[in-house]
């Protein structure tokens, strides 16, 4: 499975014409272009010279250079949706008297706070399933003088969140719920990790659709699909948990559609589309095409998925390449593609807080007619 | 350097007699004695059953029960001293109205939440330098099914930390603050890691009294020493920042000298009294002793700690050993423990703060009289 974050700036900017209706009074455009791009970007300079102000309050000798450069290696480099996510959720659900320079500025804060967070997630990724290459870099872990003290590095990112989000918020009312969220999410997707690992250590067989749902929804939507727009929604002040749990439902969805399309990639993409060889076969990956093509074969294919899943022989990957094609399981994903849709369509505007459907359209417009993630 | 928490149970009970006339009048006794550890070990089943209801809550797959044995593993094994450590401070700063049979098993579950983070701590420790033993148990990265998933279970003991706190104390008006001395306390622990490996990578001429006392203030004394008073004068209401810094002073002294005591013994002490060999040498640690050697080392000394300290050679190690006999580190070490003797008391007696009084110089007393920790 292949986790990474949200939306492209080309289809960003085709979904935000819907609502650019909603910015015509305010002092801050509602509309979310290549400036805001381009400011957000740029704060990450402020942003990592405050967090190094708060690590010179502890220590003035080693810590601060070490921390730089593992800031700018670890979080300068990523695509940035998740902050600059929480700066479109912001702008879409804000009112018009919240809608201030200062709030979207804050909101820019919240953003990298994210990236931070992310950041730290990421290597703890990396460095569990020992990979090489994150965002077209070595990862952080296997840099020569790094090596396990990156665990301690991450601890630095996971915690650096915290203490840069006690200077940025520690004054607002929404701080301590923001300090939750981050605090839930990080055991929410150290569970998912476990489910992750624990299920990739059986034999394929033993994937379902319910168990990939849990893993995807605790390891990927809820951080890098959910957090975002939550986020926004506190430092709005929205107060109903009804709100809060549509929001979920739908980005829940939205991020299980990403991640089936992602393992459907993983097998069927072009590397010239894709930019990596799928590796899911080789590695035991719970995927969304193994286990609906596991809900179809016959004792004898089973046999093959048995035998031949999780394997590094490249013969044995082709026979369970050539088993999708026989059951059809490429054509099933563009299916399960048209079919979600129309339901994640239908529950966004299903939901009853009217102020949630522009954003969660966007964001689901920005995901189904992205080709590459 | 060895790091290892507070007290024994032999020299508590004795300088706990100093504080007997606070019990009088109040429905809980003021003494901890044996009753009272009994109480807080048998609370651990209570604890991990609470945390695996918030596990549940996420998934009832395979996260319950590997997280149920990772808490069994990790967090049930310890000295129990700091979680301890709450709950007697807790029961000496109390005022008689607070003194409950309820405050006191609330006290006992910050003491569990600290054990749990403190097995967190202990296990980014020992997967970072590559241990192979904690609490006469192979460290639980060493274990065949477990190995680099060792790193996501640490972050679910981290982040069970603040699962767990929400549920004990999440409805107490002292909630926000100790939620984020355990967030402080992350970063100032990374922190001293860093610093820590950073100049173990150097050679031991660069080391410095002054760097000794950052990385031990950071890496033991702000969460083994400090934090158990912390939060019981939190619980207990104290707002007076004065208090905290008091206690903060004196727990980094008394963990200060509590390190360099280490130190000597793993270099000085009967394997009969440490039960282990000491190794500060071989891993160039940093270290009192060789702190204070550079200190008296003529050119041709120094060149002896240049090209033997931080080196695996018996031969080399025993140089160092036999440098440290000639410029009489071992009778400097015990000048440094009378001074620190006087020094400590001096600072106890010296604070302002009367009610902090017996606590502090109960713990000094432990500390001081134990021979092995």
């Amino acid at each position: 499975m292949i986790r990474t974050p949200l939306n492209s700036s080309v289809t960003r900017q085709k979904s935000f014409r819907n609502i650019r209706y909603y910015s015509s009074q305010t002092e801050v455009s509602r509309k979310y272009d290549k400036n805001d791009a381009i400011q957000f970007k740029s704060m990450f300079k402020q942003f990592a010279s405050d967090l190094l102000e708060d690590v010179r309050k502890y220590d003035t000798t080693f810590a601060p250079s070490w921390f730089e450069r593992s800031l700018q290696y670890n979080v300068n480099g990523g695509k940035l949706n998740r902050g600059q996510m929480t700066v479109i959720a912001y702008k879409i659900l804000a009112d018009d008297s919240q809608l201030t320079v200062e709030n979207i500025e804050l909101a820019r804060k919240i953003g990298w706070v994210s990236e931070l967070f992310e950041a730290a997630l990421f290597m703890v990724d990396d460095i569990i399933d020992g990979s090489e290459i994150r965002r077209n870099m070595p990862c952080w872990h296997t840099l020569s003088d790094v090596k396990m003290q990156s665990i301690n590095d991450m601890l630095m990112l996971e915690n650096g969140t915290f203490v840069a989000l006690r200077r940025y918020i520690g004054h607002k009312n929404y701080y301590p719920r923001i300090f939750q969220m981050f605090s839930e999410a990080l055991f929410v997707t150290s569970l998912g990790q476990t489910l992750d690992t624990l299920i990739t250590r059986e034999n394929v067989i033993n994937q379902t659709m319910e168990r990939f749902q849990g893993i995807v929804q605790y390891k990927t939507c809820h951080s890098a699909f959910y957090l975002p727009v939550a986020f926004a929604l506190e430092m709005c002040g929205y107060k109903h948990p009804g709100i809060y749990e549509d929001a979920k439902k739908v980005l829940v969805a939205i991020g299980l559609f990403f991640q089936a399309r992602n393992d459907y990639l993983d097998c069927f993409g072009e590397l010239t589309e894709t930019g990596k060889e799928g590796t899911d076969i080789q590695e035991n990956k719970v995927s969304w095409m193994a286990i609906t093509a596991l809900n179809k074969v016959n004792e004898k294919q089973k046999e093959i998925m048995q035998s031949c899943y999780g394997q590094k022989d490249p013969s044995k990957v082709a026979k369970v390449i050539s088993l999708y094609k026989e059951l059809g399981i490429d054509k099933d994903f563009l299916e399960y593609e048209k079919e979600s849709y129309e339901r994640i369509n239908n529950m966004i505007q299903g939901s009853t807080f009217y102020n949630l459907k522009p954003l969660l359209q966007m964001i689901w417009d920005t995901i189904y007619h992205k080709k590459i993630w």
